[in-house]
């Protein structure tokens, strides 16, 4: 079969970094295009400025990975699925729910392809950890994502902009994967966010969810962490404690503990064209959704002002 | 058919004011009890201090109307389903979008109704308003709902905490008539919340939608209104304006205004006795997203302190 042509619009980071090293390396994929306002784009590769001249002049292209901030996706997104280019967007899917649930409604209009991509998902521990808790009784669970946002995010704006998320945009890579693992779904029973005094998106959030069985699962998510970082999931059972740690990469059971070479994006772009060429979408919003209930529920504390 | 037995649960205003006269003159229901920790019940009705003690000694219910704060309502709702007694949710149906969606997946596994009530999409305007849109090409949108939080919440002191909603208890009215008339989905693009120094909730708030086809819907709330109160949502189409106002009560159409009586509880009894007796639920949380949104992407900004 053909590859699937595709572009890549917003070449920041996460473009650069993960995004075109697994188009290169995915023979189902070939890179038609390169679309970004300030960046050069890729050598012998065709750059556009804007998705609409993409769409307007060429080259064709059966595909595009929304790599912007996600508060300018949805009108990419839209452009893009009117003309029936399947869609991959980054995580978090969009600035609100409504707009992700109107595009999976138009997505499924006009035949095309809707991905809401969690890359967290394919880091190698949690397919295993997701099959070692399907049959056993969840007790507690204990979120840890402390970073530091200087490292992590430097310069990204948009992050601390309404809509931008602030610390969920890591924070919801753990719910993705917590979503995913659990055998029971959870919801949030109270949260607290911090506000720096000059940011409008939390720092750090400290969040009481609880499954529908009445297990606690607890979440401490800090972008103020200097020194040694955590991503970790604790999942305590009837059957022993399992523990994901480095964000999904490294899974230790009782048994054990396996660690694992990064496979994130390539296997967001073996799922995206497995959804192409058999026709359908996968837009899970239940990361994002229980990050717009903290928002709802949350009660919110100013803290110290933050400074780049 | 022998009427359902239905017990009302959380005896604040909304279920004197409302559920009871509702279910006393709806021949499909029979109150079978009441149920409040401080409220002492209606003469010659059983009465409890909890739900738990109801269901434990009686009498029988086959049914329940939850009127508690929502940040209690899941455990309420869970422990009646999990007996197999239909829910009747006030609005909002949930502290969190999460919960009501495991609301909504237990009711199903164990074959009970779930209803979410929206009691404003049973005003008398709401029905003929959708039927003249569903045809219309909507140009703009204008909500307008501004009242006075000391005459309509007095002393609900669970309205200003975190998940009580603040300004969007009355806003969310206006939602879920729009989110039942417009004839296109909408979905935010900018929101100013408005907080009281003094207060974990919105007192007012200025929300900027737009549908699919791109046409603005701009919402302005206020809880600060003295004087004339307002519930007016203004739609203007290729075919002229509609306007609905006191709260959906009164429809002007381009042929003229229809004023009716005030039945949207019995609308909504109505509805909850044909959901029983087909074995069906209906759990529309659109409204409650909508809010959801504006909270996870709107700014805050902060304004004078309330006092009651």
């Amino acid at each position: 079969m053909d590859p699937v042509r595709i572009a890549v619009v917003g070449m920041g980071k996460i473009a650069r970094d993960q995004h075109l090293p697994a188009i290169a390396g995915d023979s189902g994929f070939s890179l038609a295009a390169t679309v970004s306002p300030h960046d050069p784009g890729v050598a012998g590769v065709p750059h556009h400025k804007s998705l609409d001249a993409l769409l307007a002049e060429g080259p064709p292209v059966d595909a595009v990975a929304l790599c912007t901030p996600p508060q300018v996706r949805y009108e990419l997104a839209a452009g893009a699925l009117k003309r029936g280019v399947h869609v991959f967007l980054e995580k978090p899917p969009g600035a609100t729910l409504a707009e992700v649930a109107a595009l999976e409604a138009r997505a499924e209009r006009v035949g095309a392809s809707l991905f809401a991509g969690w890359h967290s998902r394919f880091a190698a521990g949690v397919a295993p950890a997701r099959a070692w808790l399907s049959d056993r009784t969840v007790k507690q669970v204990s979120i840890i994502w402390r970073e530091d946002v200087r490292v992590w995010h430097p310069g990204q704006a948009w992050i601390w902009e309404p809509g931008g998320l602030g610390v969920f945009d890591p924070g919801i890579n753990a719910l993705s994967i917590a979503t995913h693992i659990l055998p029971r779904p959870f919801f949030l029973k109270a949260a607290t966010l911090m506000l720096p005094a000059n940011r409008a998106a939390p720092i750090a959030a400290d969040l009481a969810f609880c499954d529908t069985a009445g297990a606690p699962i607890h979440m401490d998510l800090d972008w103020r962490q200097t020194g040694p970082q955590s991503w970790d999931i604790i999942v305590e059972t009837d059957a022993g404690t399992l523990k994901l740690s480095r964000g999904g990469a490294v899974l230790t059971l009782p048994s054990g503990t396996t660690h694992s070479e990064d496979r994130e994006y390539a296997g967001l772009y073996a799922r995206f064209s497995t959804l192409i060429r058999t026709g359908r979408s996968d837009v899970d919003t239940d990361p994002l959704r229980l990050v717009a209930d903290a928002f709802l529920r949350g009660k919110r504390e100013q803290v110290e002002a933050f400074e780049e």
